[in-house]
């Protein structure tokens, strides 16, 4: 949450840039899910100039490649993933014990991979040219990413899930963990992506979709969802709707 | 190394296609660095079958989604990043406080992202397609790699072993640690992939060459470089040397 009125003092900084969700949002859930105490710099005044300057900054020891990045006290962490185990530990959003947190990291890497590959759907040849430069491979890179490479993914989380006896919906043991925000995140953004190809695909992955649902409803996430805070989804960021992509896939 | 008559029990089972170095390499390093006891097990007589078949095991409670994976006991642990942050704990190859693990951990994230945009120069669109079938896509997002990405990549680490006023050539303190590996992977691997463009590069971030030297000379790396456990780099992995690839970059 932005800090207000009567919050304690500000635990965390997140930078990332400030009209889209992004990689960004996965550490926003988590954030808000833990009834954290953070600034979202870059959607402050002057903000998006700190977060630049920040990168450019020569006297920080350990410099991050790219947004998002989060400052702790003393710590700068990069790359969403360790953002994410880091918050996890800290904020309860993790298996206490060694097997179990590396599981989560090793999920929540198969997530990150499963969301850049959806980003590539749009943009296959290069982030810096635009859409409508890379418009012929991405009909191409769409079309393969729906026949093969989603139904491979949401299936290996429909495994996962079906394998967890004790806690379902939660991909990890009986509680909430930071994958499970991760998991919501991509459901959520595959239907705003390929809406028509996301609501084939969700009939064989029910429980998939009741993470989903679950995390929907958890009352920080619904209030957070609600709440200015939450960016909507549009075409700049990793989500993004093209018609023309969705319709690439005839067979039911 | 491979377990041979005179060496203690095998403590770690390696699982990674058998003819291709790929991201299982970057496993190897760390295990032959660490002089851990290993079988790679897809390269013994019927090894390959028997990943296949662990991949489909639905006994398996953390089923890995893809090779490489570790069997590490009763530990399955799959995605590469993750299971070299287990080994670099375990074998004295990762800082033991808490910003430094972290540090390592984001490095090697970094490096990752950069290893898969390597793999996309030559498979821009589907994995699953001949590079024949998308070579034109090819040349572009090439082009653009060697333009745009790949210097940034390389200035990155270039200024990350800069502001490491402790220990060059490390990427993090004093001592070597599981990231200074895969970075010597990545100079080799774009050293077969783009030897022209990889030339100029080079010349532009001494201090990534000075960590992938002084890599290639430690004993254990020098020795299972030159031993039949090293696989030569070949057309079938994520370095793949397509000259017309390289020579998208006319300027110097």
């Amino acid at each position: 949450m932005l800090a207000g009125k009567g919050r304690k003092a500000v635990q965390y900084e997140l930078y990332y840039w400030p009209t889209i969700q992004g990689r960004g949002e996965f550490v926003r859930l988590a954030l808000e899910e833990a009834g954290a105490s953070y600034v979202d710099v870059a959607r402050e005044s002057g903000g998006e100039s700190a977060m630049m300057r920040l990168l450019k900054d020569e006297r920080i020891e350990h410099p991050p490649f790219a947004p998002p990045f989060l400052k702790a006290g003393d710590l700068f962490i990069g790359q969403t993933a360790t953002i994410l185990a880091f918050l996890g530990e800290r904020h309860g959003l993790a298996p206490a014990d060694t097997a179990g947190r590396l599981w989560a990291e090793q999920l929540q890497l198969t997530i990150m991979d499963f969301l850049q590959e959806i980003h590539d759907t749009h943009h296959p040849i290069a982030s810096g040219l635009y859409y409508e430069d890379q418009r012929e491979a991405a009909r191409r890179r769409a079309a393969d990413f729906l026949k093969f490479r989603a139904p491979k993914f949401m299936g290996y989380f429909e495994r996962v899930l079906a394998r967890n006896a004790v806690g379902k919906p939660h991909l990890i043991g009986a509680d909430l963990t930071y994958p499970d925000l991760s998991l919501f995140q991509i459901v959520a953004g595959l239907r705003y992506v390929f809406p028509k190809s996301m609501a084939r695909l969700e009939k064989h992955c029910p429980r998939v979709v009741a993470v989903h649902d679950h995390v929907a409803q958890r009352p920080r996430i619904a209030a957070y969802l609600s709440s200015s805070r939450r960016i909507p989804f549009n075409n700049e960021g990793i989500f993004r709707h093209y018609q023309e992509l969705d319709l690439t896939q005839q067979s039911n």
